[in-house]
């Protein structure tokens, strides 16, 4: 195996904090405007732009709204005529609509390609808002007469980690306050000025109430308004780009590999499998990436943006990364390792617990996160160093799993 | 411009009459079943496909169920841990699917893909089933207060033409006629067997009600059940496989060219341009795709399959094509031109109205039979001799256009 490199010329965020429809502001807007931060970002022209991909999981049921490649075109004057087209994943629509741009870019069709993640939530009442979500499970065999269908399977994946290896209450706290402080330094995380209660991270059914089986309030992430845009170019682009901005293109990020699998729909039938890891597929996704990013192993990795819709998925990834063996994540939790001063930083940006989860943004939002951290724009939450860095994003009970690996060297 | 051909090893339809809720079965069986018709068609292991594309409109409206990528993988039990992706451009989903497979192949990441587009829309009431649709418009400007937004769009589009250049009802009844003559020959078109009353055609208030302003119900697409799927190959790969076939690779029909554009979305935007083509994108679309495939204009075509959601849209091909100068299409239906008996037959299939438009399966239903009619396999709807055809397909109110231009030799 072996990838094109693709590179992210620069890219943009909402405010996660935002509540678009409070503002009397639209699907269009909240579309529009890290499409216009992200040309802003990489200095591109928008004449420049020669493909517009949409991610989102579904506008229909929130906005009732579909069609968002026609909404792509009215971003910017300079659209109009452009191909669109819309991708969905259910939580990794940002990763294949990723995905399709990259395809777009490598077959040689166009140099220059816009990718805009958006999710608009918090419209509907908060109780639909998460009842809508169950349009990514396997409907009805997973949703008929389930209260709150994600917290659940995510609930029962810290139950087959448990079974299998033993899994300790405290280290899903430990990853969620991780989550909320990171988010601290993330001027566009939903929650950085959280005040949270005394006992968040605790047991205490006041400050942190059960959502589902060991699943509390912080251990989930939250319905957010938010979008995210990168400009992603061809090698030929990049090149001419890098000269006229004055940069060398070893400092330009690219993506280097990537890795695509898609287990069966239903959660329990993810479980068949008795091997080491709980989701083979999700551990084959990450060596797929890493394979085509010519990276040997996950010490080659300076951070991690992993989709941590809940602290088990969280947990899970640490041991499917390998930055442990399987079931020992909790080793990385206990010695500090995924934390933001520790060797590989996961979730520096503060994660979908800390950030938000605007479902069709978030796949877009890690690859920008990552492609920030290894040219050194992170700002406040920067690694430091960091060279190289991998995104883990999933769809339903994980089972569309992307992975991309994005570096600023070969 | 020029394209890298892919091929088209076969493909299959469900039958567009079937009502798959009042049978009993579900998404992921209608998913399924032109998924196994197109391997045994093509003759393809499920073991060699490499990756899966789905193209469906809006599900989580009708169905209550996103992620059908996630369903793809259901459809064999090989297809466990292939890369999937669902792709939506409302009535053009089903193209901007190919184009996504096309790309992956183009760039040499697969060599062989499934497309499969889908749509379920009979196990909701009517009145939900059409007004589901309006999420292809712009919401909430188009679609607020607005009873059937689009009948009155493309009854809209009727009146732009007979602005412009005149337009005679007798015209778009003869599209319709034809339209329903042609699918009796069509084993899996959903108007087949209807017994249509007498005065279907004429302006009858019992027989062929006013839909929306110059539209009447025989000038409308039906609400369908549907599901169609191809196999898609890189040249080497189908070189491979029409040697083990037996065939010659000259043979094989192939998507020689596209062209893929998309206007603004609402349809009044549209409209501002005063030029000769009530549509100067889907002018373009079509252009671009004679100009990839190397065709010097409509005069190489043998068969065209066009996206008749209203007669006044197929009425709108005709020029757009350049079967005839812009506005002067009912040249071509007066001397019979597009007529299954004509030098150009348009929508031997019957079409969206004959065949019925599952929205999201239309482009892929499109692209297989023109595939079909390459290599005569279209049975009693076969063009005789006909060896290069074209596709068009539109989402909205053209908002995205899609056209393919496939071959059996270049």
């Amino acid at each position: 195996m072996s990838a094109t490199p693709i590179f992210v010329l620069g890219g943009a965020q909402t405010d996660f904090s935002r509540s678009w429809s409070r503002e009397g502001s639209d699907l269009a807007a909240l579309l529009a405007e890290p499409v216009q931060g992200a040309l802003l970002d990489a200095g591109v022209d928008a004449t420049d732009v020669e493909v517009g991909h949409v991610a989102n999981f579904a506008s229909e049921i929130y906005c009732g709204q579909g069609h968002l490649g026609g909404l792509f075109v009215e971003a910017d004057p300079a659209f109009v005529g452009l191909p669109t087209s819309r991708h969905e994943a259910a939580c990794a629509s940002g990763s294949v609509a990723v995905l399709a741009a990259m395809a777009d870019l490598e077959a040689d069709r166009y140099d220059v390609a816009c990718v805009v993640g958006v999710e608009m939530m918090r419209n509907v009442p908060s109780r639909d808002a998460v009842a809508n979500l169950g349009a990514a499970a396997w409907v009805p065999f997973e949703t008929d007469g389930v209260a709150m269908v994600w917290p659940e399977v995510f609930a029962a994946l810290g139950d087959e980690y448990d079974r299998r290896y033993g899994l300790e209450a405290e280290h899903l706290a430990a990853l969620a306050r991780s989550s909320f402080e990171n988010a601290r330094r993330n001027p566009n995380a939903q929650t950085r000025g959280w005040d949270l209660p005394e006992h968040a991270f605790e047991e205490d059914e006041r400050d942190n109430p059960v959502v589902a089986g060991r699943l509390r309030r912080h251990d989930c992430s939250q319905i957010t308004d938010g979008a995210a845009a990168v400009i992603l170019a061809s090698p030929e682009y990049a090149e001419e780009w890098a000269a006229s901005h004055g940069l060398d293109l070893e400092e330009v990020p690219r993506i280097r590999g990537w890795g695509h699998r898609t287990a069966r729909m239903s959660f329990a039938d993810k479980l068949r499998d008795e091997g080491p890891y709980v989701f083979p597929h999700v551990r084959g996704a990450i060596l797929d990436a890493f394979d085509r990013a010519g990276v040997a192993d996950v010490s080659e990795l300076d951070a991690i943006e992993c989709h941590d819709c809940f602290t088990t998925t969280h947990y899970m990834a640490i041991d499917h990364f390998g930055i442990t063996a399987p079931g020992e994540s909790w080793k990385a939790i206990e010695d500090g390792t995924v934390f933001a001063d520790g060797l590989l930083p996961v979730n520096p940006s503060g994660g979908l617990i800390g950030c938000g989860h605007p479902v069709g943004a978030s796949g877009v939002r890690m690859l920008l996160d990552v492609a920030k951290q290894v040219r050194s724009g992170a700002g406040d939450y920067q690694v430091d160093g960091a060279r190289t860095a991998a995104t883990l994003n999933i769809g339903g009970s994980a089972t569309t799993t992307v992975s991309f690996v994005v570096g600023t060297d070969d």
